[in-house]
């Protein structure tokens, strides 16, 4: 166990009830919460489920900010649920064309010391600013938004030890990038990364936030930076300095592990396809042609982001065989470059200016033509996320970025011959928070034909008589599970979002996921899923639980399985479970049939779960499974979810 | 004939050939050409099957304004061959961003007196910089980029007189509101509306091509407004005043009709679902709820509407029962907005701010919510357009709209308790044609695998044993034959756009529109589409000709067919024909056989068309119909369509 770190101290002032042993349970009290849009429906739709009249953290925000787009009336048939449930339940609201749920919480709501739990998996953003901020599911962070404490695996600290300063172009991203080429995206479930050493002052809050927001690519519980000078100073150009604590380790902390940063040496870096730890540094791509550069996200954003950009831009031309998008992150940012006449010098360089939102960092427009390089300043790559298959996306920083759209192919930054901007963090921003709507704790819910209820599991029974219906590889991401893009609009509806599961493995002519499972279940069986290492990465969304579980899947076996996916199976009464021997993934295949029995007792002695492989030949073997659930896990999941257990 | 019109001259001075009787086809030389991204990509297909080097025209743009969402790599692979074909063929190109067809037409390339045909409807915007600007169908763009003349029916033209000027929050777009509820949208076909009178001189070039843009909901050929004082100020401050020339009519010009407005007298208007004729005062609908204002489109969008607009907001709040979404027609004057710190009034309002370009306006995106009051700046209010069924879509000023969203209902702006803003028009427009692409005239044309070939038609049998495919109503617009939203990224894709036609009336689980034509077309007989009056209204969108034409139809029967679909089905190879007796329409109905004998001779002759109707249970009759064809419209339809005489 870490002692004295910045992150033993917060669980200690949010301690309720567990262990402090690593890896063990242990529940803290959440402060805030925060949701989204595309996870936030089914995260109220449950709390009004759980009859709370109001809800019961100090600061609770509801944000709209994926499903813009609005091509048919869902999206803003969900948005006026949300609007209209978090009046009624003491929830502000922030509209879309605020800004992304991460960007304006860390601007207008993060406090240091605090925890933050919101349904989405870039939460740890607020980690920026000294908060420890966790991505969850839909149900989780409407149980704390209940009043419940929230469990997490007493965390492995992983100390990240930043000395010295970045250079000129280099940049906090490429800090993060290089961080993913030394840790990758395997192997840190159950970590925290906390940064710590001199060269944590040489950041400033927006900085830290684009390293611990692209830290969930970690796969780690979150990431945290101390509250200091820095936070301070931030907080008062946000009108909040009386929102500041400081928060350090103490001298002489200590780390599970520490690894050493010397952000001198930090170079451009860039995440290539498919996958943000696929890293390279930018001088090795350095000519090769682009056809499109996007700038957003809640990744790179900030003032400063966007700032340096349009000193950048201002008074060249973006290179015409390419086109540059930017998607300011938040109204706040966008209002001041308005303000000030940066955002004119941008669109004289011929920019598009894309509506303040998430937009194409999930697939919501500007997918790029069919073989073309894509260069995005985002923090995932995942294939096909773009919206175009075959897709080559490269995460880059905005530094990066601007330099490609000026030379249309990629250009390390030191070497485009302009002097780097130096940009004047503001000493006051714009503020301007009339737009977020004050919840009156009264009026009607309003639900339109699109907002259906979500689904109830049945108990989990004694037998399992599963049938494979899917085995898939390493490194499947929830947006394999649910395809967001065009899709993305039916997160309301689970019924038709469920159709659509497995997707991207759908071939043509050939039965898709959810007619298979709907076959088994149908047959009296069960379905299971067959993944390999690091399942269920990326997105926090629920519905890559919940829609399997709607389909009649009671088991999730892998190798590995990621940590929010993990507590989504459980929540929705999944049961995950990881093969005691890796050699037996080799031997299942899909069709095959996976025999459960005596499984209450099983979970129950907590021992590894024993089960019956029937091959389509008639042949068996045994397979044995270890897992890490605790029992109040294995209530829920005996309990059909957590939905049954009220 | 009307003489010493303003029209007259334009034609007069572009006379090529045929008849000066109304109704006959005159054949003008066009100067100029202008494509949109929806449309062109066929275009320029067909430009290439035509074996042109370079186009021969003064000058043609391609803009791409449409398809900017990308969902799917379809959309950016049009914009790469669009910008490739535009470079080889000596056309500019106007990129994604820089702006709406229309709106950077008039600003950057409109030249009074001159002629310009587009692939967009809305071409007509022209009129008020005083061309002689028409739309038309790819096809026949394509033929002018080839130096062909184009040929219009000599023209019945409609004097409109204005006199007197607008009162405070009175708008254009309540003068074009208020024609339309003199000429309805119906039976306008082959005229040309023209201004004149005292009250011209009061409006300035954008407002006058707020109104020219929206006469094209009166199903004319176009409208126009004299070159005067106004216009020369307009081009001054483009930069541009070598391009000004006077055009006025003549002292006593004589007009077919005329209808005078008393500017002083026009007040606010709607059009109320789902017509732009359906037109209403504000006053009479003063209180409604809304839930949606959208301020933008080729329509109103100019610098003079979003200057108003925006010193409207500044210091006051969006209403938060509504959104408001701002998308800005141009770069042009999106930059000024943003540089003189209109748009940071806009923004600070809590606006959203959408990316330069078309937009919802064709249901890109901003879809209502279920039952919902949707108030827009636009032109057009189809029934469905928003992409939500049941929509409940009212077209509004500038002026009404931003009343709309501060006080959240139906609002007269009169009534809103604020003083009119004194918008000063600028001196000197902000000049920035960067982004335009001056072709080279040489360099690969770029085809990704999702660019197709246009199909090609086969010659028109003489004998021809025709099923009713469909028989629809009044008013069907090209967006009920081919709808747009999320399917008008097909638009370069034939064979999968065309499992679209009709869709709206398809019913879930029955065989759609494509499928019954399909199972005609492949039984030896030929498809027949029965239409009522107006049919074919609305968007220029020759894919409304030809994937039914792909489906097998070789036959349109209605009580009156739209100018632009018309011509389109001409180009295409269909027989567009005029029931001569209402009743026949009565008479006819789905899955009936009309069987055409010695159809060659019957064109030839001239004389009204014949046909026998076989009802299903065996009954039969004669029907006769009538036809504008002239002798060339029907060498082209014997021949299968254009692209089989070359």
């Amino acid at each position: 166990m870490a002692k004295g770190t910045v992150v033993q101290k917060i669980i200690e002032a949010h301690y309720v009830s567990g262990s402090r042993e690593t890896g063990k349970p242990v529940a803290i009290r959440i402060d805030q919460t925060l949701t989204q849009d595309a996870t936030g429906t089914m995260a109220y739709l449950e709390l009004e489920a759980m009859q709370i009249p109001a809800v019961k953290t100090e600061l609770s925000v509801s944000y709209v900010d994926h499903n813009m787009m609005q091509n048919g009336p869902e999206n803003r048939n969900d948005h006026v649920y949300l609007q209209s449930v978090a009046n009624a339940k003491g929830v502000r609201f922030s509209p879309p064309g605020n800004g992304i749920c991460h960007q304006v919480h860390l601007e207008r709501f993060g406090v240091p010391g605090k925890t933050l739990i919101g349904s989405d998996s870039h939460t740890p953003t607020g980690g920026g600013i000294g908060m420890l901020a966790i991505g969850a599911g839909g149900l989780d962070v409407a149980l704390a938004m209940a009043g419940k404490p929230f469990r997490i695996p007493y965390p492995k600290v992983i100390g990240v030890k930043l000395t010295n300063k970045l250079g000129p172009w280099c940049a906090a991203k490429d800090v993060i990038l290089h961080l993913l080429s030394i840790l990758t995206t395997k192997g840190n479930v159950g970590s925290i990364v906390e940064y710590f050493g001199p060269g944590v002052a040489s950041l400033t809050v927006p900085q830290r936030a684009t390293i611990t927001n692209m830290g969930a690519e970690l796969g780690v519980t979150t990431s945290v930076f101390p509250s200091d000078e820095s936070t301070r100073k931030f907080l008062k150009a946000q009108q909040r300095e009386a929102d500041y604590v400081p928060l350090a380790a103490d001298a002489g902390a200590e780390y599970d592990q520490v690894i050493e940063i010397d952000l001198a040496k930090v170079v451009p870096l860039a995440a290539c396809p498919s996958s943000p730890d696929n890293i390279k540094p930018i001088e090795a791509l350095a000519g090769t042609k682009v056809g499109q550069v996007i700038i957003g996200s809640c990744t790179n954003s900030s003032y400063r982001d966007l700032a340096m950009v349009a000193m950048t831009l201002k008074g060249r031309k973006v290179n015409p065989n390419l086109t540059l998008a930017i998607a300011p992150g938040s109204r706040q940012v966008l209002e001041m470059l308005s303000r000030n006449g940066m955002l004119a010098d941008i669109i004289g360089a011929g920019a598009r200016i894309l509506e303040t939102g998430c937009g194409p960092c999930i697939g919501q427009g500007q997918s790029p033509a069919d073989d073309t390089v894509t260069v995005r300043t985002f923090n995932r790559n995942f294939a096909g996320r773009t919206g175009t298959k075959g897709d080559q996306s490269y995460l880059v920083s905005p530094e990066t970025a601007v330099a490609v759209a000026l030379t249309g192919e990629f250009t390390d930054p030191r070497k485009l011959g302009v002097e780097y901007p130096d940009v004047v963090e503001p000493e006051v921003f714009g503020i301007n928070d009339s737009m977020i709507q004050l919840p009156t704790g009264t009026g009607e819910i309003v639900r339109k034909r699109t907002i259906g209820q979500p689904p109830v599991n049945t108990p989990l029974p004694d037998e399992i008589d599963g049938v494979v219906v899917i085995k898939v590889g390493d490194k499947i991401t929830t947006d394999h599970i649910m395809p967001a893009g065009v899709h993305l609009k039916l997160r309301s509806n689970i019924p038709a979002y469920s159709k659509v599961v497995f997707e991207c493995f759908t071939e043509p002519g050939w039965p898709s996921f959810a007619e298979r499972a709907a076959a088994v279940r149908d047959s009296g069986k069960a379905g299971v899923i067959v993944g390999r290492d690091s399942y269920g990465q990326g997105s926090s969304r629920e519905h890559a639980a919940i829609c399997p579980m709607y389909l009649g899947v009671k088991v999730v076996a892998a190798l590995a399985i990621e940590r929010i996916h993990s507590a989504n199976l459980i929540n929705f009464g999944i049961l995950p479970l990881m093969f005691e021997n890796p050699a037996d993934y080799d031997a299942i295949d899909e069709k095959d049939e996976l025999r459960f029995t005596d499984l209450h007792k099983q979970l129950a002695v907590g021992a590894p779960v024993r089960a019956e492989l029937v091959k389509e030949n008639g042949q068996t073997q045994e397979i044995i499974f270890k897992h890490r659930l605790s029992d109040e896990d294995i209530r829920i999941i005996l309990a059909g979810g957590m939905l049954n257990l009220k």
